[in-house]
């Protein structure tokens, strides 16, 4: 993994993938009491910056590959992701998805043209069930995460986030990052190594789900004991990958853990004041900004709202439960 | 009123005023049977387009009218662009508000700094009264829309449409503008008729409220019997301006008029598919392109996503009536 692997994915991507916004607003600053930027990932095509990693594998496969289909794992935004690159490069995606995936992301996977075989995350190991159905049908398995060009994609969104922060006189700060398997954290990472050197990347996760957070504490990959029950479902992953893990401890400050609360209040202020919908797990980042300024050393800070999908009730309950606290 | 005007403004807002990007999904094309674009302005700063025009007044302004300070009317959005604007341009805005606007915006008005004085929209005039303050205290009054340094100011949006759609390979298209005073809707077309000559401009409006479509089928300025009681607070005006009207009625094509419901089912439709919060009036020209595409002549089509400055209690409502629907 270099960055050279991450420009590349970016000038195959040119014109497809979308450059997101940089947001930002003053009443945010005053609740955070320090500036905040938020990379509004959401925004990218099929709602999560899951589209870029996507992109990046289909277009970095061979003729043959690419004609014969991919296959693919995914509690849903990766879903998304693949089934609609798939759908523009013109080829066939079967997606291995659990079986409490939010509705919605089941559905617009199969509305992206997919095939959806359902697991139960519980009893069945996807990593299995996608080997078997790959070999079985001569299908390209694109992992979610633990993938060179899946997270030369990813990184992309951190090739945007140096020359947006620049645009604001911004060259150092801490940027937070929902961080699952570490695909996405370990891409914005390297790309902020070569292309933004004072920026430091710290992970964010849910609480019950900090696998991350611990094994750079540790300097060895931990696993999560729990396995469901978020509300973050798109960030919950059983550990770190054998690949990610050492790019995020050579690259990334300490994690931090962030109570699923704190995520609803933030997409209660992310609709407020940047008329931009977050789904629990995309939100964490932006609550660690705005909710655990005590963990944070730098002013700036720069978050990223990494995806949107979310069912209707539950972003209800959140501006029910905190819409009018703003 | 000429492209000059933008143009100048373009280049004083430059950096200040937030490029909105331009987005699309494939769910939005089969549900409205054509491809869409919308130009997402609720994400500009202070949710709304109204900023443009804000900042493109104030800081056309002298050093000595700077200094003491301005003046502005409005349901709720340009008091917000204003407020914002003086206070970058470290100045005093006085905003006279009418005191059924939504309480949110009456808050956030205050937040950024400026003064709000609030007055009955039913009976008494809102000219009258900013006039009087205006020279009571020496303050230069911001017209909401007829105001040729602030529809220049909007006319910026329809810049930046005719750049982006021509990176998607669109140079022709009708592009629907949610419409109140014209200001937004005029700045557009003349912006448009200079850089992308094939685009024509259809102003939208809500039913009961369509003065400006009345007005260019009659050709002569017609008024709205009511004056209250929308939704789609942000673009009630009695009539159309006496500089908007002849920009209209030279560059526009004929009117929209769109029920108020189906800006609710818009705003569910852009939460879920673009993951952006729309107002009821900023979603009316999305709405246009969604369900009223038997007016429409041309695909694709652009839709102007005017602003997002909604209650949490009537997006929840949105939600709850058709965010299941999707």
């Amino acid at each position: 993994m270099n960055i050279d692997m991450i420009t590349a994915s970016a000038e195959r991507g040119a014109g497809q993938v979308r450059r997101t916004p940089l947001l930002n607003s003053p009443f945010i600053d005053d609740l955070a009491g320090r500036r905040v930027f938020v990379k509004a990932e959401a925004l990218q095509h099929t709602g999560s910056f899951k589209y870029r990693g996507a992109w990046s594998a289909l277009s970095a496969l061979g003729h043959n590959a690419l004609r014969a289909g991919v296959i693919a794992f995914s509690s849903g935004n990766h879903a998304q992701g693949i089934a609609l690159a798939a759908k523009e490069h013109e080829t066939t995606a079967v997606i291995v998805m659990p079986s409490d995936a939010p509705s919605l992301k089941i559905e617009n996977t199969r509305a992206l043209g997919a095939e959806v075989v359902l697991y139960d995350r519980a009893g069945e190991d996807r990593d299995e069930i996608g080997a078997r159905l790959a070999k079985e049908r001569g299908l390209t398995l694109v992992k979610p995460f633990d993938e060179p060009q899946v997270i030369a994609g990813q990184g992309t969104a951190g090739l945007e986030i140096a020359e947006q922060a620049a645009e604001f006189g911004v060259d150092a700060a801490e940027v937070l990052v929902c961080c699952g398997g570490g695909g996405l954290t370990s891409g914005i990472a390297l790309a902020l190594a070569d292309r933004a050197p004072a920026m430091k990347v710290r992970p964010v996760e849910p609480v019950d789900f900090d696998d991350v957070t611990r094994s750079l504490a540790s300097g060895q990959i931990e696993r999560n004991e729990k396995t469901s029950g978020s509300l973050c479902d798109a960030i919950i992953t059983p550990q770190p990958g054998q690949i990610t893990f050492p790019l995020m401890q050579k690259l990334c400050g300490p994690g931090i853990v962030v109570p699923e609360e704190d995520c609803l209040r933030a997409m209660a202020v992310a609709f407020m004041r940047l008329k931009l919908v977050l789904e629990p797990g995309g939100a964490i980042a932006f609550a660690a900004a705005l909710y655990h300024g005590d963990t944070l050393t730098s002013d700036p800070v720069i978050a990223v709202a990494s995806g949107g999908n979310v069912d209707a009730d539950i972003f209800r309950m959140a501006l029910e439960k905190y819409g009018s606290d703003l």
